[in-house]
């Protein structure tokens, strides 16, 4: 399926067939999507999370304004943003590139003392809302992924990030969770969104050419 | 070729070739990847400015830390979100669902209402924030459609944008440039990171699987 098929064919759906596990081998492949993204000087910061634990799931869709698909769907992915950029996590993302690479790069290197001489010091706030935008470029990446699998999927921000955090231990970790990604196959008969048409605003109002 | 294929060929290319154009029904499925992605509430709060005029990306070059491929790529896309979540928008949003579906849905009339009751009142910078991770769902989309489309792509967000604001007049349409993504072809023999291994931390430190 083509690219733009597979964008028209997903909806967020919102009745999933909880009779219906997504197999193993898809939920890799759309987790691998979300690890191949680009993020800004390759920093990649941002983990997933994947529950399928019930009683997990039953928590956080407490948190998440009771959406049955956190549920319903068989597997739910978080994703969740580094609090800060810290010089550990900076050098530890050029060490173990120059390790994978085998050799040392002197303007990497002045590209790390860069980034290690601004992020650590814009304070953790800023770093994690820039940080989250990387995530943001891995969730679409596997919801796109999901879709080319003809997996349903949810992208969800309706939750209490703080709640999710704490459900999850993510505080601890140095994460904060950003977005919620369901995964499971949709049950047409219970959702009200399956059969309306998908609306996006017109090109002529989405794209300025400048010739 | 697969989805994960895609991701890894594709690579942050930093030089393309200036005697090659990407032919515009590559980039017309490229910006329709964007326009077809999803984003919260369906609110899309963000543009596409496709600058191909060369005077303008060379001056938005000078504010790009001087960045080739602006100018060496045949297209440069400029993702602009929204500077506000403003009543006005959030109701031409719902009036066109309307239209487009041709029928009022009262759960939908709900979901505006707390929409204007809420995002209105939350400030502007919250707002643009929000609006500019959206952005990136659909400048994931972009890129990735790039890569499906055999055409290089270089995420950057190396520029200043109040600058590219200024060039491109966006803060008087009530947007804010957040990342730009020129779309040209490699020129191997220029690039040095054309022939690197691409890097990303092993699964084992990306995923948690909560069982």
């Amino acid at each position: 399926m083509e690219l733009l098929d597979v964008l028209q064919w997903r909806y967020a759906t919102k009745k999933m067939d909880p009779a219906r596990a997504v197999p193993q081998d898809k939920v890799d492949r759309i987790v691998e999507a979300a690890r191949l993204a680009p993020t800004s000087s390759g920093l990649q910061p941002f983990e997933v999370i994947v529950v399928t634990n019930p009683d997990v799931r039953a928590r956080i869709r407490e948190v998440a304004w009771n959406q049955a698909q956190v549920t319903d769907g068989s597997h739910l992915l978080v994703f969740a943003a580094w609090d800060d950029y810290t010089a550990e996590r900076i050098n530890a993302m050029f060490d173990y590139t120059n390790e994978v690479r085998g050799f040392r790069n002197e303007g990497w290197e002045n590209y790390r003392n860069m980034l290690l001489g601004s992020y650590p010091q814009r304070g953790a706030e800023v770093n994690f809302q820039h940080a989250a935008r990387q995530a943001y470029i891995g969730f679409g990446a596997a919801l796109i992924a999901a879709a080319a699998e003809q997996v349903d999927s949810t992208p969800m921000e309706g939750f209490q990030p703080e709640a999710v955090d704490e459900i999850l231990g993510l505080r601890a970790r140095g994460l904060r969770s950003v977005t919620l990604l369901p995964l499971g196959y949709r049950q047409p008969e219970g959702d009200w969104l399956v059969n309306l048409e998908k609306v996006r605003r017109p090109r002529e109002q989405f794209v300025t050419e400048v010739r």
